[in-house]
């Protein structure tokens, strides 16, 4: 297709006026709608008790109910002891994790807010919400690339193992948002056997896709925290979980999992904060993910898993068409990593949401909203639907090849 | 009875092992019997959507629903626009408060952490909830007496108005936890007309039991952010409430309301640590309480109102029989706030404990745990079931009579 063509095409899409979203990691009404059986899971009162008697209308058991515990333990390759059940938002917690370690310090360290300058390692590209959150407490982002198999192994123990103001980094361990990687059993290893300079140093593990594969070859994640019980250093991890792609979005249940002595100190801190979370909210989703778990992210995953094919469709074309676009084909996850031209990211978004369709801003998956190389784009295809995506999809490569 | 009964009646109790709590407000499990339609308030995937559209079973809407805003707007006697709905505790958004305070100053101030020694008025008796948040961060407490009609607002404006150090004061304004007393229309005037030397000086509103009436007598509230609107101090004013004793303690909804500047400094936080409190516990709530709100409250009064009567029996007889022993009387809440003899609370507590009966631990109710004079007990006659109520007050007026 010649220049002039292209623009004739982008021109009939912006007189449309069309809305599109791909910006987010939402799932489909669809996925949503396929879970109606937990509406009501709960019905009388009689049910509103866990397994050991406790009633989840009323107060008390702060680290959550043993069933909820339960679930989240198989999910993350962990021990029931090693969980505490949440609200309905992981992010939350990690947040807390951060604001524990700034405002009373980690492992009897003095706290962050009193160390001076503290760094926090940031593989790149990755979620923009970690980063906001280490960025909103002052800390400097050291950027990490994400190689093929996890973060740079090397980059990270240089900077963690020799810089004593370096006390963190962020990992989304499978099907990292948003490059799809997967650590490697290796990678897992390397991060249990980690000596970090800081004795405060944490590694906070968002295991936010531990079952969200969506085709016949799911990868493999190693249990990190078993790895490093075996090595001694099962201190440093913060191992986080949510439903919030297994059932609803915005109302299901998270989790952290975390060594005993951690967690100890944790509830410490959690106890003053709360009287506890919703059981009823455990209760609910424990009892329906107990029975059909498999069977829900299957379902989830047939419907995905269409809308990532069509996705990879039309960045094959795009990918024999221009020198230097690629893209990733995770086995599961929520994103698709595009890279543009270098130098074409902020322009490729700036025409898509000219047009009426709505990208995550470029530069997004890096620290502060900065690439670069201004050459990263996160797909995020699962909210549209299929006809919609299609459209958007047809959209974002004319955007592609007029940049 | 003479002394020699009175041990062995004590003795008798001792032998028998019943154990009795009444340490906690918790609600009964015959009020949250009552709220089984809430179970099932939703029911299909149709019903998921709030008054504005939005899919409550995914992401969005930061700051809430529209009707659940409106249902504590209603409560709270404030515009909708003022509140942010947040999750199953308001504790919790408290404490958030409070971190921001501590690590990111609030209203254009460096944060508490970085300012020296900060301290905080803490009206006495009062919440040891609360005093534990602001000792977690390291305030220093400043003990506030109670009167009649509210914290003694002399010293209040002494502090608050003189010493910039001084950055907030606790209250609970309606049906104190534990005292009962309601802020007379003069005090949340008095607040309104508050100067504090200290520009980031906050008043945290805990308007737990606004609707917590159990009487033909309730006490009445002013709004103290209209108050405080008419003059210009709304900034000062931090409004909590939650559903935690109207629906259910472990899995209700809370909100807080403030100035729409602050709202605006809190949502950029907030957006940050989460996407979103739980939609459809707001949905749910909100529907059940926009047309059961009255209903629910005279149930939960009537139940309430048998157990305070029956305290109030066996603590006339102890204030007939013992010099220096009074109690309050108040017209709803959870909580009966009862003097011994100076120096005999720890005594009493410790004595019904060794028999079975969990009491609030003597000097709970006062910063760090120290009741100067050793006086004040927190009764908590709402869990135990009439009858169990009935046993532990025969105990407890022993231990009373035997201290």
């Amino acid at each position: 297709m010649n220049k002039c063509d292209l623009e004739k095409q982008y021109n009939a899409y912006k007189a449309s006026g069309t809305i599109l979203d791909m910006s987010r990691g939402k799932p489909a009404t669809e996925q949503l709608d396929n879970l109606s059986p937990l509406l009501t899971e709960i019905k009388r009162n009689s049910e509103c008790y866990s397994e050991n008697g406790m009633d989840c209308r009323n107060y008390g058991g702060l680290d959550g109910i043993p069933e909820a515990k339960s679930i989240f333990a198989n999910i993350l390759g962990v021990s029931s002891e090693n969980v505490v059940v949440c609200g309905n938002s992981s992010l939350n917690i990690m947040y807390d994790t951060i604001s524990n370690g700034y405002a009373f310090g980690l492992n009897g360290c003095e706290p962050w807010s009193r160390q001076g300058m503290v760094k926090f390692l940031c593989p790149v590209p990755g979620y923009d919400r970690h980063f906001a959150i280490t960025s909103l407490f002052g800390f400097e982002s050291v950027n990490i690339p994400v190689l093929k198999d996890g973060p740079d192994m090397e980059l990270v123990r240089k900077y963690a193992e020799n810089d004593p103001s370096v006390k963190g980094i962020w990992c989304v361990p499978k099907y990292s948002n948003p490059t799809g990687v997967t650590f490697s059993d290796k990678v897992v290893k390397e991060f249990a056997a980690l000596k970090p300079a800081a004795k405060d140093f944490i590694v906070m593990w968002d295991n936010a896709y531990a079952v969200h594969d969506f085709n016949d070859t799911p990868d493999k994640l190693l249990s990190v925290l078993k790895e490093a019980q075996e090595r001694g250093t099962q201190d440093l991890f913060y191992i986080y979980t949510s439903t919030s792609k297994i059932t609803w979005s915005g109302a299901g249940i998270s989790c952290v999992a975390m060594s005993l002595a951690n967690k100890e100190r944790y509830l410490k801190i959690m106890g003053i904060k709360t009287i506890g979370y919703d059981k009823l909210a455990m209760l609910r989703h424990a009892r329906m993910l107990n029975e059909h778990l498999p069977e829900i992210m299957r379902g989830h995953g047939d419907i995905i898993r269409a809308k990532f094919e069509l996705c990879y469709k039309y960045f094959a074309k795009l990918e024999r068409e221009i020198e230097g676009f690629d893209f990733s084909r995770p086995n599961g996850g929520y994103f698709i990593n595009v890279n543009v031209p270098a130098g074409k990211a902020k322009r490729v978004v700036s025409l898509a949401a000219q047009a009426g369709l709505k990208i995550t801003p470029a530069g997004a998956t890096f620290p502060d909203g900065i690439d670069p190389e201004d050459r990263n784009i996160r797909i995020a295809p699962t909210y549209p639907s299929l006809r919609e995506l299609e459209d958007a999809l047809r959209l974002f490569s004319i955007c592609v090849l007029l940049a």
